[in-house]
């Protein structure tokens, strides 16, 4: 198997694949159309990590903030997010969408895998999509419509949106940027982070495989 | 002003002061004597912010997951941060220490600054100091010891334990390690994060320039 040339296997990979607009602009296209060119690297990636044996990745699909870009835009990469779903349903792996379903920007078309985890084929990897997520939404979910937590001994991870969300190990973010931007606050608090200065449209395996060398080299503490 | 040739002046900085057992070692000497060599670098980067303008700051001095360490490490960090504070005593800053007081490693002599934001002298900068901090703990207690949240629009960053700590623009760790390690989960959603090789013991002005530098470079976007 390739990863035991590893010391170390990442369990749960968080996918940050940003810079889709700064790549459409420096292939002389409109903005909006770089979403569509982002589909295909996520399944590259997806094929790489199967071969790795990576047994959890969280993609940050997009967030409600990001809602508030111009409409071609929300259109363009809402679209991206339901097409990149519909042909992992014909591969294996687990999905669970995760993000505010009571917002009309929230695709009718995803629904159905939205906050449930959905087996596709032989599930050989569980596939966790960001979808009209927000991090305020996520952590308020644990504070909002409950009755009491008083007296009872309770901690936020099993309340918040995304609890079905395990710890994240290792967060690549492409496109250069240095900074989480809202990526699942609670399971990203000890998340070794990498950046790739190339934008995502223009994955490679290098990429993936430099992060991997790179969590080679860092050790775990857990804050210990 | 120094402050004018910049276009971007970070409101709030989050330091993370890494590497001080590293630093020892490699100057052959006993691990927890790192932590002492870390009290000058922290001053050094306090009239370099007040000379930037920089409104406030956050060090993260200590978790409860840190004192699980040997007790001589323990010992040794926990009056590095005591020391820290009798000094900052004697200058211009409004300081505020965050973090459980119910646990035997807090600090007697901190009691008094826990909580509440203290003024000494001109109190020219604001400075947050993590002391016993533990992310789950400050998020946790927005959940606990409350009667009830229905039926009531609310949100979670009005009900951490940090809530008196506003949003982070800049986190800057020494040390080399490219995490967060659960420095205030909430407040560190969208901040810009530069990492130094060097260890915090060796810190030089250069790093926080180079850090305000890359900084220019980035965009705001809060998510959007």
């Amino acid at each position: 198997m390739i990863k035991d040339n590893y010391k170390r296997i990442p369990k749960h990979i968080g996918i940050i694949p940003d810079g889709n607009r700064r790549w459409a602009e420096n292939n002389k296209l409109e903005k909006h159309k770089g979403y569509t060119h982002g589909i295909k690297p996520g399944f590259q990636l997806y094929e790489i990590m199967l071969e790795y044996g990576i047994k959890e990745a969280t993609f940050y699909g997009f967030t409600q903030d990001n809602t508030k870009r111009p409409k071609l835009q929300t259109q363009a990469f809402v679209k991206a997010c339901v097409d990149a779903v519909e042909i992992l349903a014909n591969r294996d792996a687990n999905l669970l969408v995760i993000g505010n379903t009571k917002s009309s920007v929230f695709p009718n078309e995803l629904l159905k895998y939205a906050n449930k985890r959905v087996n596709f084929g032989r599930g050989l990897i569980n596939i966790n999509f960001l979808v009209n997520y927000d991090w305020n939404w996520d952590l308020n979910y644990a504070i909002n419509g409950i009755n009491s937590y008083k007296n009872k001994k309770t901690n936020i991870y099993d309340h918040i949106a995304s609890v079905d969300i395990s710890r994240i190990d290792l967060i690549i973010r492409w496109g250069g940027r240095r900074r989480l931007s809202g990526l699942l606050p609670v399971q990203s608090v000890y998340s070794d982070i990498y950046i790739i200065d190339d934008y995502w449209p223009d994955f490679q395996k290098e990429h993936f495989l430099n992060a991997l060398d790179w969590y080679q080299t860092t050790d775990i503490t857990l804050g210990g």
